[in-house]
Parts: structure tokens; sequence; C-alpha cells
């Protein structure tokens, strides 16, 4: 790994050969603001290790605090496993879809999108106040306040979930948004071009069968 | 690699030691149909590779021809290089996230999702055919149609592109739906419990600013 001698804001990420894109490098970004708001806004994140020498990618979800980027092990006790005791390298790699970019070109078709990419040494979450902090923030992360209003997980469930935690430092972002970009000389052709936005839709909750039909809707829900 | 001697339909892949999980194993699904539904409803998919022996995960787009699945390659050059000439050792995910599940547990929150797992030796398209037919499947791929619907790649554009080719052999689906799954003894907790389902919707398309605007919709996009 080295680091790239350029100009940025001290405050954000180095960016390093294994995060610099080979195309398209006015797409990559470094500033935390951004890392964090796509790690934040994702639901789920998908999990790079080596199992067995080949690489594995599973989904999984995460959630951030401050600099560090907690990741559910629920996926399988491989890798969980193969974590100890000197941690284990991962990438971790989380993406939002937020368009169809639709150009003349076959070439010039794309998505818009916000991905993150957070490599590193993963650690297992030993210390049970680490991993009591971890379980909170990946229950907030998926509504804010749900950690305050579910029953709390007892030492018998904390012992049964993995947790990783993984330091980010070497990370990217990379963002395509925007129209269509076709050549200059396919702007005439007749197909239509334009963007179709795409969002991650919530519907209706749909309360459990067995729910007290007196159970208010939280707040976080409405 | 081994397989499992298990009873399964002879028609469905063969579950390994890499595509069976160590969590959950009702969960797991390996016919054909459920595969080939997720990989064709999934509009990205997360291509794992070593890069410098680290695992690497980096988003892109597939689209599924029979039992070949094809991979863009625009993430970058560096898994196209390290593709020649053996093929490239790879794992191929793609996850749809159908809901939140809210228990009054924090043990039993989960997501409903979708998601594929492909693993094996991917190789680089080189016949110009067959890239062209990957070429098209993919814009067919983000809405069938549109293949036909743009000006088609010139040679200079597909040299340009590398596209990979996995065979479906080491695959498996993992889904999570239904309802919440309490512990019974927690089923009288105050907390709201139940399911939030989530979609990928799609807002009205927005034409590109220099579009001619007696240009119709086309249909795919209504």
């Amino acid at each position: 790994m080295y680091y790239y001698n350029i100009e940025g804001n001290p405050t954000d990420y180095r960016p390093t050969s294994h995060t610099t894109p080979t195309r398209y490098r006015d797409r990559a970004r470094y500033d935390r603001d951004t890392v964090h708001r796509i790690l934040d806004e994702a639901l789920i994140c998908h999990l790079g290790y080596l199992g067995d020498g080949r690489p594995v990618v599973l989904p999984t979800t995460h959630a951030r605090l401050g600099e560090t980027l907690y990741v559910h092990g629920s996926t399988g006790s491989g890798p969980m496993l193969a974590a100890k005791p000197a941690g284990l390298p991962v990438c971790v790699t989380t993406t939002l879809v937020d368009g169809l970019v639709l150009a003349r070109s076959a070439m010039h078709h794309s998505l818009n999108y916000r991905s993150v990419v957070v490599m590193g040494t993963a650690r297992l979450v030993d210390d049970p106040a680490e991993k009591r902090r971890a379980f909170d923030a990946l229950l907030d992360h998926v509504r804010p306040g749900r950690a305050a209003d579910c029953r709390p997980p007892n030492a018998r469930e904390l012992a049964a979930t993995a947790v990783f935690a993984l330091d980010l430092v070497e990370v990217s972002a990379k963002v395509r948004d925007g129209g269509v970009a076709d050549d200059p000389e396919d702007t005439a052709l007749p197909h239509w071009a334009g963007v179709v936005p795409l969002r991650l839709a919530a519907e209706p909750p749909v309360p459990a069968p067995d729910l007290d039909p007196a159970t208010p809707l939280p707040s976080y829900l409405t």
C-alpha cells in the first residue's frame, strides 16, 4: 500500500493504491461527510473476505459510530472463525442505486449511484460494553430510536452474535450523478434519453398478527 | 470443494461446502427458478476478487443469459488485468432488500431479503459476437427492449469495455421472508412489532434537457 501525494483536505481519507479507481477517477470522493452519509443511509453492505483462499462476498448489515464501522456477523460462522486471533482482512462495500441513465448510445448507459468501499483488517468485538453499543447502533441504523424501544439483548444473545469492527482508514466513495453523457454526434438520434430516478420506498408498516392492537405505531415508523 | 450428499431436485444447483450457509440453513435455496428470478430482478451485483492478495468488492451490473452470468467490467482495470489468461476467481453476490423486520427483542430484528451468491472462475469475453450478446443482455436487464432502441456499440466501444462470463454452477440463494419471529416469552412486551415492506421504486422518467420534445416515452419506461 502506498499513498498518493495529492493535495487534499487534511480531514479527508487518504487515497491509497487500493482505493483509487483506475477508471472514472473524477467520481471518487474521499471527504468524510460524503462517506458517512452513504454508510449511514445504506441498509446493507457486502462483506468480502477470503474463505479457503477464495473470495467470498456475503450481504449483511452495518452501522457507523464515529470512525468505526460495525458489521453484523450473522451471515455465517466462516468469517467469524477466520477472524481469530489476528483479525480478518476484509473489504466492505455498500452501494445505493439512485437512477437509471439511458443514453442514445448503448455505450453511455449507466446508473446513478453512490458507493463506499472500506478495506482493512476487521477485529471481532470481544468487550461486552462495546458489543452492546454496536448492537444498539445496528438497531438505530435501521430506524433511529429503535434500540431504546425493544428488549435489549441478554448475555446469552450477545454471546451468540458476532460483530466485527473495522476502522475507517482506507476508505473511498464513488458517486455518479447527473444526466446523460452522450457523445455530441449521437444527440440527434431518435432514441429517448434521460434518467429514471430510483429510490428505496417504505410501504405502510404491517403489524405482527399477534400484536396488541392498542400498541401505537412508533414515531420513527411514521 | 465437496458436494453434500443430499436428495434434491436433479435440476437444482448442487450445494457445495462454499454455498451451504453455516447458519439459517432453512433459508438456503438451490432451485434454478428462485436463483434466476433474483439475478434477473437485481439491478446491480457486488463482484469480489483478490487484488494483491486482498479481498476487493466492487459494485457493477450484470445480466443472465441461460446459465451464464455476464458481469460488466467497467469498475476498473484491476480485475480485468488479473483475469488474463487463466480466468479470475470471483464471488458475485446480489441482494434485494424486501423489508425491515422489527421484533420485540433486539435479537430477532432482521431484514427480509433475497440474495444470490455465485462462485467460480470468471473468464473475460473475447469473442466479439458473444460480447455483443452480453452487451445487449446488460441493456435489456435494465429495461427489456432497450438494447434494440439505442445506438449499438461500435467496434471501438466494444473493445473498450470488458465483460466477464461466469457459469452458474456453484450457486446458492438465500431468502428471508415472512414476519416477526419473537420468542414466546417476548410476545407480550409493549413494543411495536411487525414488518415494514421496502421496494425499489421508479419515479417518473426525466428526459435529457437536449432531447427532442417530440420523442415519445418508450413503452418499457411506462
